[in-house]
């Protein structure tokens, strides 16, 4: 803590990341399957008064490369100097020009590009000066955003079909057993409601062929009568099958999530019907809303704060979506807790959340705070304590760390159809549309 | 002081409300002359340790209805809980359905409404929190909203049109002039460019016919070759003679501003020239933007924290340009140094901030703030004191309270067309389009 000492208590003394390994279950999607790790980075922002503030964002290579030299050049600055931690990785993270050759098209995240992964590296910098800030000053995250409106926020269920075991027999294992048909998803769903009360279900799809999909959600429909039901294939159908599900489901469904990938495909489903169409694919930057809100091809985004560049970014996501009433919900991925509160701290500041948001969190046994957030009747209570109100469990950090140390490099980077290659050794990332 | 005891450093302990007359020039607009005296409103956010917070908005009377009530409920609350005050004006401040009839519609703020006098009331109840917050935690207002990313802020002179003396001979006098010519208007701008280092010029037109108008702008183009120069005559034309001022002053104009009212005339307008037109009264609210922008009617917005809610709102105004690519400037209408600090400090956040603010400020003679603002080359440092960085003048903003007092209520509204009737009596406020 010698550099500590150099600085202010609103001043960024040290910054240390930490890639770790969480253990995923083989949670199936239309790309394959989740690995037995995924890999996270853990932000500690350290002021000068030896204030720490966390953060959590991605953590495969590619992210890892730009969230270094943003690390390094932070000490010094500001802890409340958000905006310029956006010019500040524009001029270390290196020219998105330079690296894009190295990009992924593609994928569950729709095109990827090196803005949006220098986005979510500085999201996961910006929640931790968040969290330090607020700690300094005496005053919850929610506050810093200009403060709550809601004192709990609501979260869906997030179904998945899934396998009872990881296909290579890594495990952390678990007891939910494998979700392959209706009575699978309803189970499973049974047990999301009846363990953490949440009242909406999303059903993660793209799996299997529409028909059976289409009969899961019936499913859930009969066990869950009047209760909102989302189904979500990441684009794999095409526009003739996005609009057969859209007829089949529409008395159900209180949105379809990315049926047919690209804003142009969207906007043919969307103007064949009236289920609202929500996307976390083909709008997931600034840059790409107007067209789709030109073309009236999405009727609610689903905020990320991984994807947007922060919390402050979501609000202003936010802010564009009400103005043009367009809807507005909140995706996931695989997370921790640390991300959990960010993203409860933000959609309690946000008048505009129309939907209850996803969460990955109760497929995560593993975690690095020291007390795991419950959830219930579906919801988390907004904290009121200084920053985000959750503490780093140091020993956790260390272990899930040395994991990712330990690694042959197979786990590192997502690699969902790379996991399925070890159940289908001639499984390929399918083309899209799938269906 | 008894009330601050019960309260915390964070909590709203008094409210104060402080309706004031201040002496402004005899400057002309399409609507008649400005009065010797306009209404302002100070306020005053007592937090529990004492710490005073300043605000300053619109003071006629029916602001003052809707300020009066949101005082009186505030203490308690968090001087943190800025989205709060929304819901809570939306609460105390009545139902705008049933003050809408005594509404203007038309004027030089375009459609007024009782949201958009609510917006008013609540910035500057808003700038009030944050210099109080600010002054709380050490921080300055900028940081509150994420940190500056430039030092200081240009602003562009603001040229009238305008009378020697009021034509009721009532006058704080001063020693510019008349100015009702290209000659006087030369004049009066290089006064303003050799005292304030102004680069940039914006001339109130809709005074006279449009022909005298492009002879003055020309006047400033060859008195100041190169420079950036603006023409607003608040809506007063016709589409055909928008046009025809566009075609006459395209190659010198930066922006046409409001040269037709509403939406639909505007967009007809920018159908038909290459120069960018701006505004600040088609496009002064959130569920205005939509339609503008779709129809490509306005290709710059002037944000005006007044008008928008606070300074948050403002910077979510500008995201919205951001993402739709529509540029970005800053609209005054008459006030005092407090205002103009909080307009710095927005603009200092702000990235797309494309152009040089407006500010009446050089026109006003009185303030209540105990340093006045200086411009240095056109432009003022963002002050990193905490809060806002201004000290409020108690023994002026008594005296200028007590003008309000013993006036005899025909200054506490502004009222152009009146002040023109002292020396033309049958003046009316022009019907629109006026040529």
């Amino acid at each position: 803590m010698q550099t500590a000492s150099r600085f202010g208590a609103l001043t960024i003394a040290e910054v240390r990341l930490t890639p770790i390994l969480i253990a995923d279950p083989p949670l199936l999607n239309t790309q394959g399957v989740h690995q037995p790790y995924t890999p996270r980075l853990i932000i500690e922002v350290v002021t000068g008064d030896g204030t720490t503030g966390v953060g959590e964002t991605y953590g495969d290579t590619r992210y890892l490369e730009l969230a270094r030299p943003l690390a390094a050049a932070l000490p010094g600055h500001g802890v409340s100097d958000l905006n310029g931690l956006f010019t500040l990785a524009e001029r270390v993270c290196g020219d998105p020009a330079e690296v894009s050759d190295s990009v992924d098209v593609g994928g569950l995240r729709g095109v990827q590009t090196a803005d949006k992964l220098r986005l979510s590296i500085i999201s996961g910098f910006e929640v931790a000066c968040l969290d330090a800030l607020g700690k300094v000053q005496g005053l919850p995250v929610h506050a810093l955003l200009g403060g709550k409106v809601r004192d709990a926020v609501d979260y869906s269920a997030y179904l998945f079909y899934r396998l009872a075991a990881h296909p290579d027999g890594q495990d952390e294992s678990d007891d939910w057993g494998a979700a392959l048909d209706p009575a699978g998803v309803v189970a499973q769903a049974r047990r999301f409601a009846d363990t953490y009360g949440f009242g909406s279900f999303k059903l993660k799809g793209g799996v299997f062929p529409p028909d059976e999909e289409i009969a899961a959600v019936r499913a859930l429909a009969e066990a869950f009568p009047g209760q909102p039901l989302r189904l979500d294939p990441n684009g794999a159908w095409s526009v003739e099958t996005s609009l057969y599900v859209a007829r089949e489901l529409g008395d159900v469904l209180e949105y379809l999530e990315d049926p047919a990938s690209t804003t142009e495909r969207m906007a043919e489903v969307a103007a064949g019907t009236e289920v609202p169409l929500a996307t976390n694919m083909c709008v997931t930057t600034f840059p790409e809303i107007e067209e789709a809100f030109t073309r009236k091809a999405v009727q609610v985004v689903l905020s990320d704060h991984h994807y947007w560049g922060g919390l402050r970014n979501t609000r202003e996501l936010a802010a564009i979506c009400r103005t043009f009433g367009v809807g507005l919900s909140m995706h996931s991925n695989t997370h921790l807790g640390i991300s959990l509160a960010a993203m409860t701290h933000v959609a309690a500041t946000v008048p505009n959340l129309d939907y209850a948001c996803d969460s990955h969190y109760p497929w995560q046994t593993e975690d690095v705070i020291t007390r795991r957030h419950e959830f219930t009747d579906g919801r988390l209570t907004v904290s009121d304590l200084p920053g985000l109100g959750v503490a780093l469990d140091q020993d956790a950090l260390k272990a899930l760390h040395q994991r990712w140390v330990d690694d042959d490099g197979s786990m590192r980077d997502r690699d969902d159809a790379a996991a399925m290659r070890k159940a289908d050794p001639d499984w390929k990332t399918p083309s899209v549309p799938r269906w």
